[in-house]
């Protein structure tokens, strides 16, 4: 399994994933599940990978031959809007998982689907991001959900829902961000490190900010240990039962 | 769905449970999911239920008739130990959905499977806790796993995995099983309202502490807006970005 999201605040967007794959448990390995293009004052965009490896990896490829074909229709560079882009990962990933489907069900070893997150900024229009299902249809974030995740979501589900409005500063989001990643790689070990941050600014089209996080990164260790206090500071602060309080008046 | 849980700590137990079940998105009902049994002096029997709610109704109906049958072989009151209780409700559950499981995938409406928690503690034995697969086989915590859960499992996990230890008090442990719920409440409509939350401190075999917290009960709304708030400062503490130290510089 993976776990990335993507989050939409008025300011920018804010891009986050784990790095473990497996097939099996006996087969675990690391691969980067964020890839970022860049074309300075133009566009950006920034995919994140979840699902069977195998289609994945032929996407993202089939997406770079695209970018080097100068006759080729669409790419991610051509489409005019973000969205055109979704459309156009949705189909590549689409023609890549029936290439396989027989295969890969006749031998029992599970599925070729795969999801993938786009977001970006085109030069002239708002930064949005796309949630592509493996089927290849797509939805967008909105101001209520302004978050977007694929794979292993539910752990880091709850503290989003809490903390995240389109208000929310980017980098208030990209703390969340990880906070929601460290939390599901606590509970879930198919979900595992380096962790992958990146924060794109409203209209600054340059290269976003990006940061790899192991577990000894001394951010990762600070905040881990910084969320985990915090923590049991506000469990602290919950109401009392009645007995508690009868036993506070009595010793004082 | 349904979200219940139950953790060991050496102080005793705590048992929460949410109340929505659901056919399909159009008709959702309210049912307790708790069910306490308690032999003043000699023993205490909590059982949570999650799954097929017709089987788990059935199998609470089979264990109230075995109690009232004096030849009864085995009941809640007769197992010697825990374990064998659990053995039990393992087995009505597997005979009750071996009855319908025919019917039930014929017509195409979902399965007859049904999930259980059981715990308690036998006068002279150690309080214990049982998580009962829909198989009929169970499992029981430990030291290192002190906590079971049946249902919507992951929304709740990460606090748990981050508070709950044996030398948790059972105040704290029962807050963290009620934020664990409501985290889940927030993120998943399959899991609703009223909360239920039993205390069984070790070795005091009269009826446990009981509460029920609906939406609006001071306790819930007041647990609710601590933890709210509890998250906005943990999240105000973490490591800020090398930019954000340089800004807070220059604003000195």
């Amino acid at each position: 399994m993976t776990y990335c999201l993507a989050i939409s605040v008025n300011k920018g967007l804010v891009f986050a994933s784990d790095s473990r794959t497996n097939a099996g448990v006996d087969y675990v390995t690391t691969y980067s599940k964020m890839h970022t293009f860049v074309w300075p004052g133009e566009r950006i965009c920034i995919l994140l990978t979840a699902g069977n490896l195998a289609t994945s990896q032929a996407v993202m490829n089939n997406i770079r031959t695209d970018l080097e074909k100068p006759d080729s229709k669409i790419s991610l560079r051509k489409g005019k809007h973000l969205h055109e882009v979704a459309h156009y990962v949705g189909h590549l990933s689409q023609v890549e998982q029936r290439q396989h489907a027989d295969a890969l069900e006749k031998s029992g070893s599970g599925g070729a689907e795969a999801s993938f997150i786009l977001g970006g900024q085109i030069a002239g229009q708002s930064p949005e991001i796309y949630l592509i299902y493996p089927q290849g249809n797509y939805i967008s974030a909105s101001p209520e959900t302004p978050y977007l995740q694929i794979g292993e979501n539910k752990y880091g589900k709850p503290i989003l829902d809490r903390i995240i409005t389109p208000a929310t500063s980017l980098e208030d989001a990209a703390r969340c961000a990880l906070v929601s990643l460290e939390s599901t790689i606590r509970s879930n070990i198919s979900v595992g490190p380096p962790l992958e941050l990146a924060i794109h600014t409203s209209d600054v089209f340059k290269t976003p900010y990006h940061q790899k996080l192991t577990l000894n990164s001394p951010m990762y260790k600070s905040m881990q240990k910084q969320w985990n206090e915090g923590m049991h500071r506000a469990l602290g602060r919950l109401p009392r039962f009645e007995w508690e309080l009868k036993q506070a008046m009595a010793d004082e």
